[in-house]
């Protein structure tokens, strides 16, 4: 087994300080830097201050064999770092021609000439590697300090994530002894309690760990493994997986990257399903999350939000009679719901949904939280209902948007539960 | 005027440095505490290890005035935060009576007994002030170490928030000489730019700092008053904000912690107005943006969702010769959209947004990130445009529509541009 070196993320800003940003950067890299196999000892965040940038360069590169710093490489009086580390390791700073060359031919082609500020974007320590920006104007750089390397890049995302996937990840790879592998099961509907309950037993099985990560509606499972062979350690990581799919069925929908309503999205653009939509507590919110992504013109034709109940019946076709008999939020309004969406719109599928996202609304054996949604299809209409308890309302709304997702999608695949 | 005194955020949980979840409490603490008047020198986040917890505490306490803490303080064996503050100052931890019958009572409501790890969350260092958690089983502690007080608050944001409320920052307000007085202008549809040209002057003109936030898709604007008394900082930073509001116009959507969509509900329900909607290239955004709040049944009947034009033609009337003519992104579609929908769901106003989100369907003088929107009321139909531009698609969507939500809070306040 592989022991985890320790590595620091460094970000610099008074922006970050005053709490005006979230400080996503870290989030991001801490989160890359443990799935390389590296163990993030600390996160350190200072303003754009010369003596709280040294010191913690002093501090984090005696601790650790990786610093990873973002922020203060642009060309305003406030982007003092390239500056203070040359200081810090007692060097010059010397103007790179090649640097200076992209940064004139750049802003020519945005119509700018060079300035004195834009220019010193051209100097970097004495023996520093530089790391090329091909998004920006603020290349990076990387030192080295005793048994320390220390890269510093942009603190806007868009520059730093490739940067760091150009340069810092082939590194920090490097400093892991053995090799490693990941993979990532998207789970949903299923508790991470439970999930645990049922991986009982795989991380001995296989010779790797599991990790859970909450990130709500739906629950991440981690599976490492460690070996001293990449091969070895794919090897283990994909039986791993192969054997938690089989234990936990349908509560995992996808590995890697996509989220459930592009996943769900994509898998009805590829059946050439169409798909509409009939939406009350969650108010046009499933909408929203499957028209975030391009491309949903292709199964999506529209929808109704039916707030109201006089909307319900003119627009969706519900039965007063049965709005009266069962209330707005039934398994029967539901029904009727899905079904008059899909016979207006004309479409493949019609989910619909209806419930109390609270925090008002409850009545006798009808909680707060408590979402009945449906599935019109040609062949059969579906309904469900789910109880979300202990969520503020938006958490009620997503919730049971994912559950109407997630029912499109076991449908489609032929995996719904009975 | 005032000099800053130094405050430090310390976060404490191995879920932070893994990157598992954005740290956004160190964010919310670090804006709160600027706002007071103290200034943040650091945000640091370190794993649930003594050894770390205690270095950082030692380093921190010698050079802040005061150290706010979240997490580790938990039931399970990962939450140290407790034992290691006692450890660090050399006290014995004892066991309050207070606090452990309380958790006795608040589990025996959820019918649950007290276990060993439960009965530790009442254990405090010697010596330490106690901070009741309404919301929560983990109380949090204050102790003192030379000049420093420190502050240990739980990592759940809705038990510590109200905690540093109460505690902390009554503590900060009186760690700050003098006094000071924040006001912040949330504005929309005005470049960050702009805001600044026109408020060219006015720290001079009032004795106040100007800071700009950047929180897409609006720009908060903070005028800062800090005196010798808080009467003087009070009018001071009132006199300034009357000053910016007279300049900047219905730019200034409101002052203090609600949002556009919150504001313009809340408008709608204050005046008695039924609102209905016909979203296209936003898909359902704006409907989920106004039912996040509890009370939009009071004022939404519904909407249709037209992502197709077929569904434009069929549920709202749009003519098939001018979708033809004009095209589906169009300021004709775009006010026969919002003149249907409220004739179908007999509101008192319509909303229709109908664009190009992107990243494709541009066509010739159509440019990604053009989007018509439409008010339709009784007496008149108002139709409006915008270009949004480099912004991905997620980006256009919500800012067409929060363009959307403004020209109805323009309208009912009769503020509108010609």
């Amino acid at each position: 087994m592989t022991r985890l070196a320790p590595a620091a993320v460094f970000c610099i800003g008074t922006e970050l300080t005053r709490g005006e940003i979230n400080n996503t950067n870290a989030t991001w890299l801490a989160d890359r830097l443990t799935a390389v196999g590296l163990e993030v000892s600390s996160i350190d965040v200072v303003a754009d201050d010369a003596g709280a940038i040294t010191s913690a360069l002093e501090r984090l590169s005696q601790s650790n064999v990786l610093v990873v710093t973002t922020g203060g490489l642009g060309p305003t009086t406030d982007d003092i770092t390239s500056a203070t580390v040359a200081h810090w390791l007692g060097v010059r700073r010397l103007r790179n021609a090649v640097v200076l060359d992209g940064l004139v031919e750049r802003l020519a082609r945005a119509g700018r000439q060079l300035t004195a500020s834009n220019a010193q974007q051209a100097d970097f320590p004495e023996g520093a590697e530089i790391l090329k920006n091909p998004n920006g104007t603020a290349p990076g750089f990387a030192v080295s300090r005793q048994a320390c390397r220390l890269f510093f890049m942009p603190g806007v995302p868009r520059e730093m994530r490739p940067m760091f996937e150009s340069y810092v990840e082939p590194a920090a790879r490097r400093l892991v002894q053995g090799a490693q592998h990941q993979i990532r099961l998207r789970c949903f509907g299923v508790p991470e309690s439970k999930l645990n309950d049922e991986l009982s037993g795989l991380e001995a099985a296989h010779g790797i760990q599991v990790g859970y990560r909450a990130h709500f509606p739906e629950v991440q499972v981690k599976l490492l493994a460690l070996a001293d062979t990449l091969d070895v350690a794919i090897a283990r990581a994909t039986a791993a997986a192969r054997d938690a799919r089989a234990r936990l069925g349908s509560a995992v929908y996808a590995e890697g990257e996509l989220e459930l309503p592009q996943i769900t999205g994509e898998l009805l653009r590829q059946r050439g399903l169409s798909l509409s939509l009939a939406e009350s507590c969650t108010g046009g919110l499933v909408g929203s999350l499957l028209t975030q992504h391009a491309g949903a013109s292709e199964f999506l034709l529209g929808g109704v939000i039916s707030y109201s109940n006089q909307v319900k019946v003119a627009q969706l076709g519900v039965e007063p009679a049965v709005l009266e008999a069962h209330g707005a939020v039934s398994a029967e309004v539901a029904r009727q719901m899905a079904d008059g969406a899909r016979q207006r719109f004309g479409s493949d599928l019609a989910l619909s949904l209806t419930g109390i996202a609270g925090p008002s609304g409850a009545t006798a054996g009808k909680p707060v939280g408590l979402v009945y949604y449906a599935l019109s299809t040609r062949t059969e209409t579906l309904v469900r209902d789910v109880n979300v308890t202990q969520r503020p309302r938006e958490g009620v709304q997503l919730y049971a948007a994912w559950c109407g997702l997630n029912l499109i999608r076991e449908w489609v695949l032929g995996t719904k539960a009975p």
